[in-house]
C-alpha cells in the first residue's frame, strides 16, 4: 500500500492475476472506497441523466464522474462551492471523480462531433472558443454569453471549488489525424500544461488527489514519453487519455504498451471508454477504472444489458413479451416490470421509460464489475 | 356502510362534518381502500409521468387515472389484457380508475385545446375523429392509423380489458357554449350512452365498479334531470363532468346543487379539478375525490407545492438557495435534495429535475388531502 500525497486517499493492490495484467484493488478516498477494477458512470451535470443521486447511491455506483466545463457554465464552480461542494449539491455519499474541462473546449474548437455534444443535439449547447495560447483557452459560455478563461490554473481552481475526490490536469486534445510533429508539439504542451496543473493543486491539496492524463495520441515513443514524464510527477495516479486509436484494436494495442509503462504502485484510469465490448479486455490490460456514458445513454434508447446479451426494447418481438428483462437481474426494474410493459412506456415516450432503463443499465454494470473482480481473485482471467 | 353490486367493493362513510357537506369516507376496492376526500393522481398512459408505480405506491397514492383512449391507441387494450390487466401491466399495488375515453374524442372532434393534448405539444398525437353518431365515434389511431370505434359497448369492453377498479360509462362531452336545445339533445343521449353502458357492464362485472358521469352544463335544471335519472339506476358512485363552468365561481355554484341531488350513501368524484384553489371547497361542497395532471403537470415546469404557497424554482432567487424546497416536507425531495440544485437540474434541463418534482408534489397532494380529512373529522371544515 502506497501513500499518496493527499491525506485519505491511497490505493491498495489486492491480487494481480497470475494469468494477465488483470489486478484487484481498493482507491481509498475520504467519501470512501472504490473497488477496482471499476465503471464509472457520467453525471455531466451533478446528476446522472434520468437518475438521482440518492438511487444510485442505493444501487451501489462508487464512482460517479462530473464535467467540470459543463458545471463552470451551468450553474457556476463558485456556486457549487458555496453549497458546500459536489458533494453536499448533489448529495452524493459516494466518490466523485471530475474532468479538466479540456476535452470538452478542444472538441469544440476542433468542431468535433463527440458524442457528449452530439447527445445533447442542440446547436446552442456548443458555444464557441475564441483564442487558444500557451495560456489556456478562451471561450463564450453557450449559456449566457460570458467569456470563460480555461487555463491550467483556472480549471484546477474550479476543481477546488467542486471538490470532488479525485481531479485531473488541464490538457489539450489534439485530433486523431495530426502528423508526429504537431502531435510532439501538443504533448510537449500538454506536459508543461499538467505541470502547472499540479502546481496549483500542490499549493492547496484541499483532500483531492490529482491523477495526471498520459497523451501521444497512437504514436508509440511519445505515449512512452509521456508515462516517463508524467510517472516522475506525484500525481495520485493515471489516466489515459487523448486519442485512444480508431477501433478497439488500437485501443488494445495501446493499452498492452501504455499500461506496463504506468507506476504499478499507483491506480490508473481509462478515459472515456466502457462500452460492454471493450471492459473485460480493458480489464486484462490492467485497467482499473474506466468512464463511459455508454450504459446510461443506451439505457435511454431503450437498449437494456443483459446475461444473454443486449436487449433491443423497442423490438415487436418484446411487444407481448410479460417476462423481466434479465431472469438473472435483481434491480428494482426486473423485479417489478415486464419487457412488454417497458417497450410500451418508451413508444409513449414517457420519462419512466428513461428512469427504468438507466437503473436497469446501471445496476447490470456494477454486478459485471464485482464479477470481473471475483475472476481475477480466482486467477480466471 | 351500503354494499354495492360489485364484490368487493363499497362505500363507508366515517363522519359528516357538522360545518358543512364535507365528509370522511373509504371506498373499499378489490386492490385495496381510498380513504376520501382524497385527490386523485393522472398517469395517462399506465404511468404518472416521470414517476414508475413502485415509487407511486410507496409514496401512498391511493387512487390513480389512467385514460382508456390513449391505453386503447398504446400499447391497445388486449395487450394489457393479455398482461393480465392494468395492474399486473404497470405493478400497481392499490386502485386505479380509467375513463370511458370519451372525453378525449370529443376534444379530439372539437379541435379543443384540452389540456392534456396541448400538453403532448405534438400534432401527430391528436389523431382525428371520422364520424360521431348514435351509435358511438369512429376515430383514426394518430400512432398507426388504425381505425378504432368507441362506443358504450366498445369502450366498456375495453375498460373491461383494463380492469380497472372503478370504471366510467361512455359520454358525450359538449363545449362550454352551447344552447340549451343542443345541450338537452347531448345530454339525453350521453344518458342513453351511460344506460348502454352500464348494461354491457352488468353482463361481466368482473369485480370492478361503474361510476356514472352527471352532465348538464351549467344548467341546474338539467344537471337536477342528470343526478335524478343516473341517481336511479345502480352505478356504484357518481363522477361530476362535462363543462363545470367557466371560473371557480361557477364550479362551486355548480357543486351547491349537484352534490345533494346525487344518492348520499355512494361515492363520488369531480373529473379533471384538483387544482390547489380549489381543492379545499370543493370538499366543503362534498366532494369524497377529484383528478388533475395540474400538481404532476406544475412540478414537470418547475413550480413546487409547499406549506407556504407555490415555489417557482426558476426564480433568480433561489439561485443560491441551499434550503429544502419546504421545511416542513419530508419526503426523499425534501431530505436529499436543496432549491439550489433543484434549479441547476432544472436549468441544465435534466429529467431527474422531473422526477424529483414530480415526487415532491405528489407528497404534498398526498399529506394535503391527509390534513383536510383531518380537519373534517374534527368538524373545522
Amino acid at each position: 500500500m502506497k501513500n499518496s500525497i493527499t491525506k485519505n486517499f491511497k490505493f491498495e493492490l489486492i491480487h494481480q492475476s497470475s494469468r494477465s495484467k488483470a489486478r484487484v484493488g481498493r482507491i481509498h478516498t475520504p467519501h470512501g472506497i472504490i473497488d477496482t477494477p471499476n465503471f464509472v458512470a457520467v453525471g455531466t451535470n451533478a446528476t446522472l441523466k434520468a437518475l438521482d443521486s440518492h438511487t444510485a447511491d442505493e444501487l451501489g455506483l462508487q464512482l460517479m464522474f462530473c464535467n467540470t466545463y459543463h458545471l463552470m457554465v451551468q450553474p457556476g464552480a463558485e456556486l457549487i462551492k458555496q453549497a458546500g461542494g459536489l458533494h453536499k449539491f448533489l448529495n452524493r455519499k459516494n466518490p466523485i471523480i471530475t474532468d479538466s474541462g479540456g476535452f470538452q473546449v478542444f472538441s469544440l474548437a476542433q468542431g468535433d462531433t463527440k458524442d457528449e455534444l452530439k447527445s445533447r443535439n442542440n446547436k446552442q449547447n456548443e458555444g464557441s472558443v475564441l483564442k487558444i495560447s500557451e495560456e489556456g483557452v478562451l471561450f463564450r459560455s453557450y449559456r449566457d454569453g460570458r467569456m470563460i478563461l480555461l487555463t491550467p490554473e483556472t480549471s484546477v481552481q474550479a476543481q477546488k471549488d467542486l471538490g470532488a475526490d479525485i481531479i485531473i490536469p488541464f490538457d489539450e486534445l489534439p485530433p486523431y489525424t495530426i502528423s508526429p510533429a504537431k502531435l510532439k508539439q501538443s504533448l510537449d504542451r500538454t506536459h508543461r500544461w499538467e505541470k502547472r496543473s499540479l502546481d496549483e493543486h500542490k499549493r492547496n491539496v484541499n483532500n483531492q488527489a490529482m491523477y495526471a492524463v498520459i497523451h501521444g495520441g497512437v504514436n508509440r515513443e511519445m505515449r512512452k514519453e509521456s508515462c516517463d514524464y508524467l510517472g516522475n510527477l506525484d500525481f495520485d495516479g493515471y489516466a489515459i487519455g487523448g486519442s485512444l486509436g480508431k477501433n478497439h484494436q488500437e485501443l488494445f494495442e495501446l493499452l498492452e504498451y501504455v499500461v506496463p509503462a504506468l507506476p504499478n504502485d499507483k491506480p490508473n484510469h481509462l478515459l472515456g471508454i466502457g462500452d460492454l465490448n471493450s471492459i473485460e479486455q480493458c480489464v486484462i490490460a490492467g485497467i482499473d477504472t474506466m468512464d463511459c456514458s455508454h450504459p446510461t445513454r443506451a439505457a435511454r434508447h431503450g437498449v437494456l444489458f443483459t446475461s444473454q446479451g443486449q436487449l433491443k426494447l423497442l423490438n415487436s418481438s418484446y411487444k407481448q413479451d410479460f417476462g423481466t428483462i434479465d431472469p438473472e437481474c435483481e434491480c428494482t426494474t426486473c423485479k417489478n416490470y415486464s419487457r412488454a410493459y417497458l417497450q410500451h412506456l418508451f413508444k409513449a415516450k414517457e420519462i419512466t421509460a428513461m428512469t427504468l432503463a438507466t437503473m436497469h443499465n446501471l445496476h447490470y454494470m456494477i454486478k459485471l464489475m464485482k464479477q470481473l473482480r471475483e475472476k481475477i481473485l480466482m486467477d480466471l482471467i
